[in-house]
């Protein structure tokens, strides 16, 4: 089974290698990180670079496609190229994915008009431009169209994905030897739970971050 | 604060990438993921690569040493070169830690001498040999000597020692940022509580998946 995961400038880590994890235990898995020019992509913090393998006209029609998201995906809301394969292989994929703001790329590509979505709960909103009814639900499926919310979501979107491919007992082994098992030192991971100064502390700085990583001038490679 | 996180070839993508998106959003955090020669460093997958964009040699001292596992491991057992910059690293780091079976390498480089530790769960015993203690808990803390079990434990860690070095606040701060809010579709974690025919299948395939990763010959540039 070929999956296909976006990479670009600008995108999140674990969005990526959250899914990247669960789905790349499933049998027969072929995971390939492609980006319009392939080779390293940086993260928003410019700390990691992970590697395109692929160019993704070499990956037109994948099975599963993942888009995962970041600040870096501001920069492609109107690229034609990019948002052209995800619209072509949404025509053939068996499911079509995004964690985080990676649904915006498949809002404005045209994949989620009329469904319910989710998207990191800072800006959930802006999903509505493309058609989409926004929830802060963490795992939200559509038909074959699944979106995750905040970057650590794509952990269990993507159990849920395999348990949808190849049961339950196999996305049970995945996370067992993933040994997902969470135990955070705090309940405090969603807006809901979190003290409301944090919530708002949190929403500021996510906004500044934004703002200071679409002030720098596009890279070339995208 | 600097904060070097071990790449090589055959490690296990989740264990590293986890823990960089919480302490990279650690105020003044400065995450250099290095490796013996720098360059792309492939996953026990085969199927991700991510960059080591430094050398060991380039970074003696980090305040954090972070240590992720994978089959690769096995390999560096025996690598004076990584275990001496271990140990070395580690007289003068404020933390020292590790990711599943990341702890053989902390094991092998002395630091987890007459210590409790953890690694993933399919093999804890193997800490024995370092003079260790193993345990099965998820996160082990022995002064500043944390250990943290199979791959995506490294997640709660990471916000354990958030909450160590700059206070609870800011730990759910970034737990909220990275919303980490687990909602697995299962319950089947941890040896403890998943299908005991799971488990078995689970332990087989790990045992074959690191004799086919050994059998294969070292790669250049480690």
């Amino acid at each position: 089974m070929q999956i296909a995961i976006l990479l670009y400038d600008g995108f999140t880590a674990l969005d990526a290698v959250g899914p990247y994890e669960v789905l790349s235990r499933l049998p027969g898995a072929e995971v390939r990180f492609v980006a319009v020019e392939p080779g390293p992509k940086t993260t928003e913090t410019h700390m990691l670079s992970l590697v395109a393998d692929h160019a993704i006209e070499d990956v037109p029609s994948p099975e599963i496609l993942l888009v995962p998201g970041g600040f870096g995906t501001r920069r492609l809301l109107g690229d034609e190229q990019v948002l052209g394969w995800i619209r072509r292989a949404h025509e053939t994929s068996q499911w079509t994915t995004s964690v985080c703001t990676g649904s915006l790329l498949l809002g404005a590509a045209g994949v989620l008009n009329g469904l319910r979505a989710t998207s990191h709960w800072v800006s959930p909103e802006r999903l509505r431009e493309f058609g989409a009814e926004p929830t802060l639900e963490r795992v939200v499926e559509q038909g074959k169209v699944v979106t995750a919310a905040g970057v650590s979501s794509g952990i269990d979107m993507a159990l849920v994905l395999v348990s949808r491919i190849a049961g339950d007992q196999v996305a049970q082994a995945i996370q067992l030897s993933i040994e997902y098992d969470p135990q955070p030192p705090f309940d405090a991971g969603s807006p809901a739970k979190a003290p409301k100064e944090i919530v708002e502390l949190v929403r500021i700085l996510a906004e500044q971050a934004e703002e200071a990583e679409l002030a720098q001038p596009a890279e070339p490679g995208r």
